[in-house]
Order: C-alpha cells, then structure tokens, then sequence
C-alpha cells in the first residue's frame, strides 16, 4: 500500500501544480484573448476550438428532465476556507487540501478541489439563462473531473449559504480572504439532494477546455437577493463562455 | 423634386423588404444557428465571420469617457404601434411607416425604423455588463443604419416608459399586438439628451450583420423592476452576441 500511497501523492501534486497552471493562462470574456481565441492561447490548448464535448450547452427543456444522479454524494461544512479574485471568478478553495465534499461514480471517488462563479450562467435551459452560475468542480487522484452546476436567479431573498462568501468578496485580481465557516452541507439539501441534475460529458468552461468532464447541472434555481447579485458581479463582470454545439 | 421623391420611396420599399428578409435568416443564440455560425446562414453574409467592424464590443472605460452625440435627435410620443415577437427580440415597430423620432448626423436625416431588446446586454463597459440592453435602429431612406443603445439594470423601480411594453408582451413567436400609446418622448430625458453616450462604427449585431452601422451606446444606466426583468427575459430568454473584436 505504501507505494501506492506514494504514487496518489505524486499524482496529487501534478494535479495541483495543472490546476494553479490553469490559472496562469492570460484569458478573458472579450477581445483578443476572448472565448473566439482561446485554443491559441499560450498554455491553453487547441480542443477549446476544435473539441466535440466542450461546455457550457444549451439543454433541450426534454433533456433537462431526464434526470440522473451520482451513485454518492455528501456534502460537508467548511472551515477557514480561501476566497480569491483570480481575475477570472471568485473561487473557494482549501489551500492545502480539498474541501470536505465528495461523490462516487462508478468505482471513481471524486473530492471536491474548489467552487467558483459565473454571472450570468454558463448553462442554458431550452434558450433561457440565469443570474449566476456556481460550479463545484470535483476530481479523483488521477485528476479526472466533475462538475455540479447550480443556477441562481435574483429574488426578494436572500441566500444564506452565500453570505460568507459575498461578505468577504475580493475585490482586486490576486487578493485573498480567508473565511471561517461555510455552510457547505445545506447545498445539498437546496438542490433535492441532486434528484433533478441534468448529466451529460462536457469540458472546463475555461481553457485549456479539458474534455472528459462529467456534468451534472440542476434544474431547481436557487435564489439570491438583488444586492447579493450585484455586490458579486460587480467583481466579476461578465464571465460566460457563450454556449457550445451539441455533437451527440 | 418629383424624380427624386419616386427615388425616395423605391428606396424605402427596398429597405423595408431587406429589414423584413433580415428576419427571416433562420438564427438562434446556441447550437449550429447561433453566433459561431452566422456566416454561414441562408439569407446572412459572411461578414459576421470576417467583418473588421462587428457589433457588440467591450467599450474600454476609459472611452466611454469621450462622449459624442449626433448634430440633432429628437423623440416624440408614439401612438398605435405594433409590438411584435420575431422568435429572436421583442420589437416595436409601426407597421406601415416610421415611428417618430429623427436623428441627423452630418447631412444624413435618420428616422426611427424600430427598437428591439437584448437579455442580458449585448454591449459590456469594461468587461461588465447589464441586466438588458434596448436598441432603437434609426436609418436613413438610403438604407444607412445608426443604433442608439440604452442600458437598463434591475433595481427597486419600475420604469414607466417600458410598461406599456411589458403590459403587452406577445408571448409565442410571430405573435403581435397594438401598443396605443407609448412615452418615447422620455427616452431622451432618461439619458441627458445623449450627452453621455459613446460613439463607434460598427454592424448589426444580428445577421446578416452588416456594417456601417453608427453606435451611440449610453452611459447612463436605466432601472427596470425585477417583475419587468422577468417577463421580457422569460419572454425572449438568452438573445445577447458574444463581444467582437476591436480592429481600430
């Protein structure tokens, strides 16, 4: 076992050091270094042009009720957690670890690496859009990924679960927070403990748009009040890869 | 005078027949008829693909500051128009003729031909953009096009100039209804006359996509209610072309 041990730390790290390389790609939402361009991109890779499982997509409403789940999945609360203003989103992560969410599909164990923002969604249903779009981005040792992807839309209330993270928005690229406590665990219950997630293979929605992604976007919207909406896209901008083709 | 007027209205039936085929180009905002693919559309122009003067942008800040306005514009109080659903935007036209409102750029005489919306924005200011963008299409009897964008974001109140529009929403494509009477005068108030409105040369931003057309975006954000918000977006859902490179 011992050596096994040894070779998921060896892949741990290579899957760390690909994701802060992620990061360093000089991307944007416009002009020359705009979605249109990102397969050339130093860094990035050339599927994002030429992939035939690139995300977002637009979800046929049919499709969207054809629900399906992971075969497990929890949901943990989360202590002194890092907020940072990547210049892209706003992202949550562990700096030393995961975050204390897991799911199982098939004999695979996917840890949660980070969640991040998207204003307005990524995802479309049947041609409509929402506010905000959170994607929980989950991956094994050997660095295979999933996406949970929850909608949010500006409503007379307020989202709990969000206010840690909007109370301690950074509001410069580069700048961190640290957060003493996030009600992780009452995602799950939000969204029907994923009983109406729509599943389909998709990509990163950023470059360098690795394919082999499972998605699992969930039709039940969540709200979030007008000032929480604004104070977080107010930071981001816009953020939205436009949708890409269906090929299956 | 007499040849010149014949000249005028053979024009004007021209463009009017070429706004109505503009129509009829079979689009859409994802999948195999959206933005990527425009180009290549019956009835569309490859200068979406390779335009050097494509709409929208993302105007830099910093040129948003330079404000510019047309020699003259005016807004007048429009009764009896016909709000129809196209299956792409919601748009208010009058049917038989022009709506009344003028613009005059140099020694070019523009009237409004129809104003149509976009969720969310199709313009951003310095990577951010809006909850909706309205678009008044002005041209000359030549055919030139001139468009004045206005921003509009949800906030506590309701806009009075966009009730009667939303009051009348038709909801299914190619479905139309009779407006009695709408403020168009209170357009130009909302936005000081035009003195902070950002010009630029640039196209349609559906297809066929043509160039040509002079922009007039306005910084001046108007509110709209959530309730308003709503119903236009669920109504024409996601209509918004990803920003176009800036070539000049």
């Amino acid at each position: 076992m011992k050596s096994f041990s040894i070779l998921a730390s060896i892949t741990l790290v290579f899957v760390s050091s690909r994701m802060i390389h992620t990061k360093d790609i000089d991307y944007s939402y416009s002009g020359i270094t705009g979605p249109m361009f990102w397969a050339d991109l130093e860094g990035s890779d050339e599927i994002c042009s030429s992939g035939k499982y690139q995300s977002p997509i637009d979800i046929p409403q049919e499709e969207i009720h054809k629900f399906s789940k992971p075969d497990y999945v929890t949901f943990e609360d989360a202590e002194n957690v890092e907020i940072v203003n990547n210049g892209h989103t706003i992202q949550i992560s562990n700096k030393e670890n995961i975050l204390p969410a897991t799911m199982k599909i098939g004999n695979d164990h996917y840890d949660l690496a980070q969640f991040h923002f998207h204003t307005p969604s990524e995802h479309l249903v049947d041609g409509k859009y929402f506010d905000v779009e959170v994607h929980f981005v989950f991956q094994t040792k050997e660095g295979n990924l999933s996406v949970i992807g929850i909608f949010y839309d500006v409503s007379k209330n307020q989202n709990d679960f969000l206010c840690p993270i909007i109370d301690n928005l950074p509001l410069k690229k580069n700048d961190s927070l640290l957060i003493e406590f996030i009600k992780l665990s009452s995602v799950l219950e939000d969204i029907d403990y994923m009983n109406q997630a729509y599943t389909y293979p998709g990509s990163l929605t950023t470059p360098p748009c690795s394919e082999g992604v499972i998605w699992w976007v969930n039709k039940i919207v969540q709200p979030i009040s007008l000032k929480q909406y604004k104070q977080l896209r107010d930071v981001m901008g816009f953020n939205s890869r436009f949708p890409q083709v269906i090929n299956y």
